[in-house]
């Protein structure tokens, strides 16, 4: 998301991020990986499921792996561990490295991670709201020019990033832009990422590089 | 969702809701659960999915059903048809019905809506501003007494909502209930509601009932 949001910022000057997330099993090792094959080989073929409270646990029984309910046919609200007030760890994370990453440490961030039943690519819901007034076609203009991202926003044609699309390749995908109808300066989009190459260590070095060379805001 | 934020709504006066989905395939009838149940089926067994652009949709094939895109081991940022600068008629719903049930003609609605792998009950990340300072517990206190809410907040017992649990009850579950870290007036939940039960044509007059007699504001 960070690759995103810094070309933005350049252009608009970023001021807050509520995201919601769908992190996908892989975020939690193999054993989380592991974890999603078995309980889908358990619940696929029994029609009957998830329609009932408690069906799919019972079917799934007691080994959750690494996740504190099951994932198949389900979506976890929880990823790490319980933090001050309520938060969970992937939480604060989001926050803390997107205030460090951007340099912005006044940046306002409320992030609520959930875990969904997918191998691997992390997706986002964003609501960007920046200083200046943002079109979409704008942000489009923007992240069709920023290195390590690829737009892909064109509904008409289906053409939205999906995991099953973006796992096993290296840019930010970004589509779903769209200008917030009660606010001209904020953006929504939808963000996805291979959570085994983006944020891995290898692309560290090479996101620092990029910071520093493109999201240096304008503001004069 | 609106049955919690007319409950907070009457303690702090609601003045926007940014909202990211996580809907449920039987929100598209029962060609959508048919069509995951499918698709689990196809999927399931092959432990090298989801790792490789496309493989996904390679086993599933071209039998989507009424989804633009696999829905099995993937979240699709789309839901509804398409309606003016990108929005999804989904989005648009979320932002007329909750202005309408909760008679705020001005409130300033955000929702990006996404299907995901579950088959009944929908979730929502909740990021809701009020016009008066919040506070956590203050919240937890209003949600516990609001009819037709269930609070299940506990993430040190690993207790919040997920659809499994949420399927085939009638409340609104909320959980996950937090204060925004960098704005006062700010609150995240994670609400799930089975789809089929509530929002169906048979709690309509429910809902309008526990509307008009909880749900006015006390700002005087």
């Amino acid at each position: 998301m960070i690759v995103a949001m810094g070309a933005l910022h350049h252009r608009y000057e970023l001021e807050q991020l509520v995201v919601a997330s769908y992190q996908a099993a892989s975020g939690a090792g193999q054993a989380g990986i592991d974890t999603l094959y078995d309980q889908l080989t358990k619940v696929a073929g029994n029609r009957e499921l998830g329609s009932s409270p408690g069906d799919v646990r019972r079917v799934v029984g007691n080994d959750l792996g690494p996740f504190p309910a099951p994932l198949a046919l389900n979506v976890v609200p929880w990823a790490g561990s319980l933090k001050d007030d309520g938060w969970s760890s992937e939480e604060l994370k989001v926050r803390n490295e997107s205030r460090k990453i951007l340099g912005l440490p006044d940046l306002k961030v409320s992030a609520t991670c959930v875990r969904v039943p997918v191998v691997t690519t992390h997706s986002l819901s964003v609501h960007a709201r920046f200083v200046q007034e943002v079109d979409a076609d704008g942000a489009r203009e923007v992240l069709r020019d920023a290195p390590g991202v690829l737009l892909f926003d064109n509904p008409a044609e289906g053409e939205f990033p999906t995991p099953a699309d973006v796992v096993g390749t290296d840019p930010t995908w970004v589509g779903r832009v769209r200008k917030s109808l009660d606010d001209p300066y904020a953006l929504e989009l939808f963000v996805c990422g291979d959570n085994l190459r983006k944020g891995a260590a290898l692309n560290t070095a090479q996101i620092a590089e990029v910071v520093a060379k493109e999201f240096t805001p304008t503001a004069s």
